[in-house]
């Protein structure tokens, strides 16, 4: 099987809803036995609503617990609502325990009353040891049936070992490049390589084959930095240890990858005061409503600008081309804070501003903004003494816009500073406020000084 | 050692900036010893400029190769523009085969020339192999070194073969989860995983336990969608193969996780103008050129919808309060669209729009924009009614309003799809585009209303 059999998931919504609008033919249960769930998943996402539950009914339990999984929240969500509980609770018990971790806030209680129920007392009792940490950290990442070795064993007890595991629960744990390595009293110690497991000697003693230097993860460590720490010394698995270093569960490179993901996806949408995981054909009244609240708040940034407007309103009734004017200070001040906004934001979020650095990234900033000012400054009022045939306009116009895109560079700076010190997500809150400061200054300082030298 | 240990990039850049500051305590080589290069380089991203070619001479050649694989496009340039020849020729020297054709792009030609004369036979076909394939395809990213094994032999020759391999080159291939298993034409046959490996009897014959399911890519695959396969399918490594199935290399994860960083961080920058790599500390001339451009472009916007406004000078001379009001109606489409374009544009990535249901969403969109602009239309009539006393002002307000907000709705579905089929870049040009349509459309309702209504 190679990526040209697989088709993209806007390929794939067009088959799934062919096969699903001609129960007839019976393509369906081929289609969803030759593609793997996540596909089934995206195209999911990407399916009418009222569709999803069809296809819903036409899988298996395996596949129901790997598509609630891979979809996002608000799809989840909708697939929960319309499902039967002895449906879930079948697919739930398809799932790994970490999966289970992610998914469970999301369910009902009555159903998560009775999964807990139905639970076996040994995965009760491995569920009850992934909840104790919240999800957004280590903890919450790490799947707690890590194999680990101890370090004082030969090559070949390890394999011993391995192969009574695999008798035992048929197969070893998924994503294994490498075991954790311990000591007698449980505590980390380092990674041993299956790549080095199979290319030396059996005789050979598991520490001094291991890979010592390899991190093991606090707990507690938020899930960001856990995948900035997997990104940046390209790790495959890790291990997971409380304060003393006692070995608590192991943590693969696929969750860090959906982490990531979240992330990304997370700051795109909550720059446009957006969930993260919106569901693009969620109903149209609630998705109203939410983004009501978004609007709502940028309203009363509009207004405000449009209180300092009305401040100087005997002006613009002397000179109407200031109100031609004014809304271009207030855009470009707008459009050059956020390029500094979208950078210091970034900064923040790779952890590369400190008290140390701050001053100097400002002032660059502040002389950046002040160059290109001082460019379309010039350029503006140029353009606005040719058009209305006035200099002075022309001077005010240009200094109004000069002081605009400093004002953009220094609140593009201090706001998700500012922002990140309160603990706000600068990503959500960021854009409204730079552009609540760049249009009061804008209207301010443009109709400001016109009634000072215009008038 | 445990993340207790490792310093977040804000305390490493204080604590290598006070080392580097200090020489005489002796504390660089320390501090460079315990550190990741990884770490290294995150720091030099934050270090002021004169102050990374400090540390760079105090970095060996392989500290020096990663932290020039490790940083940002425009932190690599700096640092390959500052240092001499030799030293990167030695640091360079110390790459992998993928790792180097990664940055080398980036290389003076002269250098370039200078480090393919010096590379031996072999290390030389291996570089014009990886070459043959554009950077941003499958290609590009996989690894020439792969260790694939015959379908027809068994495990007992395997790990003799894989013994061979790592007295030969003393090391096996890094990140090695599994082996590719090919035929004896070396077409692709599916993965060996090391876990199957190290858990059976050596006599077992590698294609019973091979995974047979796993996907291979063919060679021109783009990075994202490899990255996308990575991550729905929670793969560790994947074989790579031409269009007739032969081996040619091997994509391991650690790359991919690359290509996602790149492709979220490319998103979020592009959407405010800037450059996927760029250097916080660039110098600040050519930082405020690079600008100047974004600045421009949306100039251009602006005064395209300030030459609107010009168009009623008349009205607004004889009704002030319609230049107090206007920006409202314009700010409140933008907002609105904003929304829309985000959630498409995310949609359009993960390909999950096509013909067959991009007018359902626009539909969705547009029933969601005109519910939002019915309430704030409302909520805006009854607010400027209070504030200028006009009903007729307040009527004529919030019409603009939700005509503005059905604008936002439908130019922010739209205007991503169309440049997506144009083959432009929607993160870059979706937003100046949806500024141009709802501040002309919002202008031109709100003056325009209010010349037939008002006057």
């Amino acid at each position: 099987m190679d990526t040209a059999q697989l088709p993209t998931t806007d390929e794939a919504r067009e088959q799934l809803l062919d096969a699903l609008e001609h129960p007839d033919t019976g393509q369906l249960p081929a289609l969803i036995a030759r593609w793997h769930p996540a596909l089934i998943a995206d195209a999911v996402e990407a399916l009418p609503r009222d569709m999803r539950h069809t296809l819903w009914d036409r899988l298996d339990a395996i596949d129901r617990g790997q598509v609630l999984i891979e979809v996002g929240r608000g799809v989840r969500q909708q697939l929960i609502d319309e499902a039967a509980q002895d449906e879930l609770l079948a697919a739930l018990a398809t799932l790994e325990m970490d999966e289970l971790a992610d998914l469970d806030a999301d369910l009902p209680v009555s159903v998560l009353d009775a999964m807990v129920r139905a639970m076996d007392v040994q995965r009760r009792e491995r569920y009850e040891r992934v909840k104790r940490y919240p999800d957004d950290t280590a903890g919450g990442l790490m799947d707690v049936d890590a194999a680990a070795v101890r370090g004082d064993v030969s090559l070949k007890a390890v394999l011993r070992y391995l192969r009574q595991v695999r008798k035992r629960d048929g197969k070893l744990p998924e994503h294994m490049d490498s075991l954790v390595v311990v000591d007698r009293q449980n505590r980390y110690l380092g990674m041993l390589r299956l790549s080095d497991l199979v290319s030396h000697k059996s005789t050979a003693i598991v520490s001094h084959l291991m890979d010592a230097e390899a991190p093991a993860i606090q707990v507690g460590t938020p899930d960001t930095r856990v995948a900035r720490l997997f990104e940046d010394r390209d790790l495959m698995s890790a291990a997971v240890v409380d304060d003393d270093g006692h070995l608590l569960g192991r943590i693969t490179i696929d969750d860090v990858v959906d982490v990531m993901r979240a992330e990304a996806d997370g700051e795109v949408m909550r720059r446009a005061g957006l969930g993260e995981d919106t569901d693009m054909f969620a109903p149209v009244l609630s998705n109203a409503a939410r983004r009501a609240v978004w609007l709502g708040v940028n309203l009363i940034n509009a207004f405000v600008a449009a209180w300092v407007i009305g401040l100087f309103e005997a002006s613009i009734d002397q000179v109407v081309a200031l109100a031609v004017l004014m809304p271009v200070v207030a855009s470009m001040g707008g459009v050059a804070g956020n390029q500094t906004l979208t950078l210091v934001t970034r900064a923040i979020a790779l952890d590369q501003i400190g008290r140390g650095n701050a001053m100097a990234l400002l002032f660059r900033e502040v002389a950046s903004g002040l160059l290109n000012g001082a460019f379309w400054a010039i350029v503006v009022a140029v353009v606005a003494t040719a058009w209305f045939g006035n200099t002075q306009l022309g001077i005010v116009f240009g200094c109004a816009l000069l002081i605009n895109l400093i004002t953009g560079a220094t609140a593009g700076t201090l706001v998700p500073l500012l922002l990140e010190r309160l603990g706000i997500d600068p990503a959500l809150a960021g854009g409204v406020l730079l552009t609540a400061a760049t249009d009061v200054v804008g209207f301010f300082s443009f109709l400001g000084l016109a009634t000072l030298f215009l008038l």
